[in-house]
């Protein structure tokens, strides 16, 4: 039944030699690269919002120098990151540029930092695409957790089937949103121009204004908006699924990506300063621009659900990417080996899983709400940016080239830029939950670090470098058998014992004397020329007299390796029936084979089943 | 870690040689096996006063009467089983007599009422207790479930170190719950007569008036409080544990005990009526009766703490009976056999687990209210009386003896009226909740009878007789080795399995084309003499290709048992670190031994471990 419900949910297996990479246009490309950075503007604006309404209309009224800074920002990325195009053209994530120029510890930490944003982006994009739907179908307002979750759940089945023919299918969603915002914004000019301006509801306002301006709130709220920077770096990554030429392409890319970046967010920005538009509690700031403009009517849940596809769309890039640099970051070593496995379907199944893991587990502990998690996402971002960009000033140092100065002198900017930024959200939004990040991130690391060691450790005591050839012969064995009555099933195994070993030892731990005779007696009838031992167990435990036999059983060989284990066992017909069983056999294989033993060494145990009918 | 945790909590092992049953004298045995029948005062009185206040100051006027009917039930009660004692001095649950005198099926109905009844029991007698206390402290009344679930896990633990000296410890708040309310009946008494009657607040009682009083209403209240009769039969079932001459004493304890459930019940529900008591919402009625008598002074928190504590003690004893009656099905082969086992402490810790987790799930899903689980009680309890006092009759029958008319026909009207009150229970109580236990118990009978027919089945199969002797000899053995690489490991597993066959045969599932080639190189080196085969799997499996192997390999052999396998498996250093690798060779072992397979045969599977250091 598991077997059809998982044929069912995620298609049958692809075969290796399918594993190709297909490359885009450039259109195709934006739709493939883009939605990460041009779907944050939805959130951004809302926390710009949500960090300016406590001071009045006196605080909104800030919002377009704040949303400028931000816009100086985005253009000091974009030329920044142009020169990461050029300089790795097979695609330079954070953890590629800043290991190789920076060294080991500073390519951990910004893998740490990037696996930790793509947790974030599918949480935040998940939670805000819910709050875009809630806005416009109010009744949905009080599940958003549930139907986060079953849009996680719909992504992760769509991720393990492999996307196949993602870069046109995304296309929809990606131009869908662009379309239909430039549309508005077109509207919104339009109206303000036929209407003329609005202004903040003074009344509505002033009753939320609780705080006065201070620089501290500024610094806040630039912090929230500068989430609208995210993913601004995708491009730069994924410089390999262009067509060629592909550095010329995926710059050209990068610049039209910025410039609508930077449009959608003005645009919205000023046109809800304009109109003075504020939001109800259970709506977002978007969402109520969007009324202000159209009203209740088709465009205005053509903007909500083309809103919605995008976040989603952009969570969805998270389980692209995650997967893709933890299977890197295993490659080196510094993860479990099992996320360099391809699943099934030709994608990293085990790095699907462990991020819908940590996805579900924000949205449930955030409650669903964005606004609650984007304290926790700047930090990692601009951490990432900052370590890539400092790494390839270095990179231009080590390269040099044609202009290299002035290459050096861009990404030196960026560096600097982000570093600033860097400080100022993790200062400003420290106790909102930046801590968090700012404890979690050495964590990984050190994670990470003793992965690593592990791996190192074990290459040498695996390695036949040193071993002998031909390889000593194995002594003859000693083999104890633990047997709990006589019955087919262990004189199947004792006859198995003797066919591999001419010192065989039953043991039998007895735990009511009232039946050790009975047993005697059967045991000598059907096994009666092998030694047998008897063991009282006052405390009718049998694992532990048992283990102790064995350690005395072992210390008598001296040097020989320790006696094997043949364990009789019962197999019954069906699942439900193993509860009517005692798993003593069970439980006697994990405490042998997980008993600390000496390297290599380790005692040899024979699980000899005996299947039941029925 | 775990170990020190369960020292501390459980203590140490006890040999079996301390099992040995203390003998009680009268007062202690009376304070060993009445808690649940006396403490179910405390929530038989709640029910009849919230069965009847529905119906207003005429509805409470029908208390009395309705609690004499159950004084008459109580009166036959005491006179069938004082001749359960007498016919079964060993002891004569409603299991026994059911299944010795009745048939294994009459036996089996009773066997699942009985322990049904354990569950509920426990959780009623919890929940209510909580009541009590939550009614003294109100600021606990939004914390019941969590105080109920706190009481539970310290009874558990409490059971699982086995109760040594409970005859004496019980008694405290047995005989304190005994003193407090016959002071309380006396003082109330007393203040009648000095102070005069009071009456029914009329006006506060109109208001609740919801319903008028009708014959459903008059028998629902009536089978609401008739859980006052469950736990009669706890001493017939534990004549055992009396000093000699057992049958007279516990005879005489059992008129004891009924004449003091008589006299607090009519005592209690008669004072709440002249005084015209009326409860809270969030409080039980026997606390506004003492509130109305002693006021909020210190013998109102002695009465309500020592109503607790006898509840507790109520709960408790579920958690000897509980395990002991299932220890006795399983003895019989109609639960799992683990519920015989002894645990360290010489208590049947399986039974006191199962138990735990039901009362668990009953005080979670049923809110902690004992109100909402009252209507699941009475039915097992009557069904069992039902049963046992029927086993009685024909025992008479059975065995005659001098007076066996007079017998049979007291134990005739028990069997009669308890089934009437069944029937009534059944019927007026059906949709409140009546109707769970009555499809549960069927379901119960039904899983009996599976576990008995499962240890039927495999009796025969297990058994030697039949088998020639000396047993055929095991034929030569063909070993299949998989490999993943070349390494000290491996090495270590190819060369056990050459010591045990001529035949062995290594297998090389291929994921990655570009390794095979170092890999048949390594193989060549180190063991060039053995039998190598490659499996290509395009699809990464290793699972498939290995099991489709194996049986391909087997079908070559005919006759012969199947290809043992030999699996080379790296053991950690520590136990995170086994995330750190795949965990194929326990997935092919789980893979292989459950595979259905015939009769008796089954694939030998040998774990050669290599423990790695660090």
């Amino acid at each position: 039944m598991f077997h059809h419900l998982h044929h069912w949910l995620i298609g049958n297996p692809l075969p290796t030699k399918m594993l190709h990479g297909e490359r885009l246009d450039r259109v195709r490309a934006l739709a493939a690269l883009s939605p990460d950075a041009l779907s944050s503007i939805a959130y951004a604006n809302q926390e710009i919002y949500l960090g300016l309404v406590v001071a009045g209309s006196a605080g909104l009224a800030l919002s377009l120098p704040i949303a400028g800074a931000i816009g100086v920002l985005l253009l000091i990325l974009t030329l920044s990151y142009s020169q990461t195009i050029q300089a790795y053209p097979r695609g330079g994530g954070s953890y590629t540029v800043a290991s190789e120029n920076l060294g080991k510890w500073p390519g951990l930490i910004a893998a740490a930092a990037l696996l930790i944003d793509y947790v974030l982006t599918a949480a935040v994009s998940l939670t805000a695409g819910v709050a875009a739907l809630a806005s416009a179908f109010p009744d949905l307002w009080p599940y958003r957790v549930e139907v986060a979750l079953v849009l996680l759940f719909v992504i992760t089945v769509t991720n393990l089937r492999g996307l196949r023919e993602a870069g046109t299918l995304i296309s929809i969603p990606v131009y869908s949103f662009v379309g239909a915002y430039l549309v508005m914004i077109g509207v919104g000019i339009i109206k303000a121009l036929v209407d003329g301006l609005g202004s903040v509801d003074e009344a509505n306002i002033a009753s939320h204004a609780t705080e006065s301006i201070t620089l501290f709130l500024v610094l806040h709220t630039f912090s929230s908006g500068c989430t609208a920077l995210t993913g601004v770096e995708a491009i730069s990554n994924g410089v390999g699924i262009f067509k060629p030429p592909e550095t010329r392409h995926a710059r050209q890319v990068m610049v039209v990506m910025a410039a609508v970046m930077g449009l959608l967010l003005f645009g919205t920005i000023a046109l809800t300063q304009f109109f003075g538009v504020t939001a109800h509690e259970n709506e977002t700031i978007l969402s109520a621009l969007t009324r202000e403009i159209f009203g209740r009517t088709v465009p205005y849940y053509v903007v909500s659900l083309s809103t919605l596809a995008i976040l989603v769309v952009a969570a969805n890039t998270s389980f692209v990417g995650f997967p893709g640099v933890s299977s890197l970051i295993a490659q080196d070593g510094y993860m479990p080996r099992q996320l360099t496995s391809l699943g099934d379907r030709l994608v990293f199944s085990n790095g699907i899983f462990s991020l819908t893991a940590c996805v579900a587990a924000l949205i449930i502990i955030f409650g669903g709400d964005s606004h609650a998690l984007i304290p926790l996402f700047a930090v990692g971002v601009f951490l990432a940016f900052t370590l890539s960009q400092t790494g390839m000033v270095v990179h231009w140092m080590r390269v040099r080239g044609p202009h290299w100065h002035l290459k050096a002198a861009i990404n030196g900017l960026g560096a600097i830029t982000t570093a600033v930024t860097l400080v100022v959200v993790a200062a400003s939004k420290f106790l909102d939950g930046a801590w968090i990040i700012m404890l979690l991130i050495p964590m990984v690391v050190y994670f990470f670090h003793k992965v690593h060691e592990h791996y190192q450790e074990i290459r040498p005591q695996l390695s036949l470098e040193g071993v002998p050839y031909p390889p000593p012969p194995v002594l003859p064995l000693r083999v104890v058998v633990p047997v709990s009555g006589m019955h087919r099933g262990t004189l199947r195994a004792i006859q198995f014992a003797q066919s591999i070993s001419s010192e065989v030892t039953a043991v039998y731990i007895e735990l009511d004397e009232t039946r050790t005779e009975k047993f005697k007696a059967d045991f000598e009838k059907w096994s009666g020329h092998i030694n047998l031992v008897i063991i009282p167990s006052p405390y009718r435990s049998i694992l532990g007299p048992l283990l102790h036999f064995l350690e005395a059983f072992d210390r008598e060989q001296g040097d020989r390796q320790p006696a094997v284990l043949v364990l009789p066992e019962f197999i019954p017909g069906s699942w439900w029936q193993h509860l009517l069983h005692n798993q003593t056999a069970w439980l006697i294989k994990l405490a042998v084979i997980y008993q600390r033993r000496r390297h290599g060494g380790g005692r040899i145990v024979v699980d000899v089943p005996f299947h039941l009918r029925g």
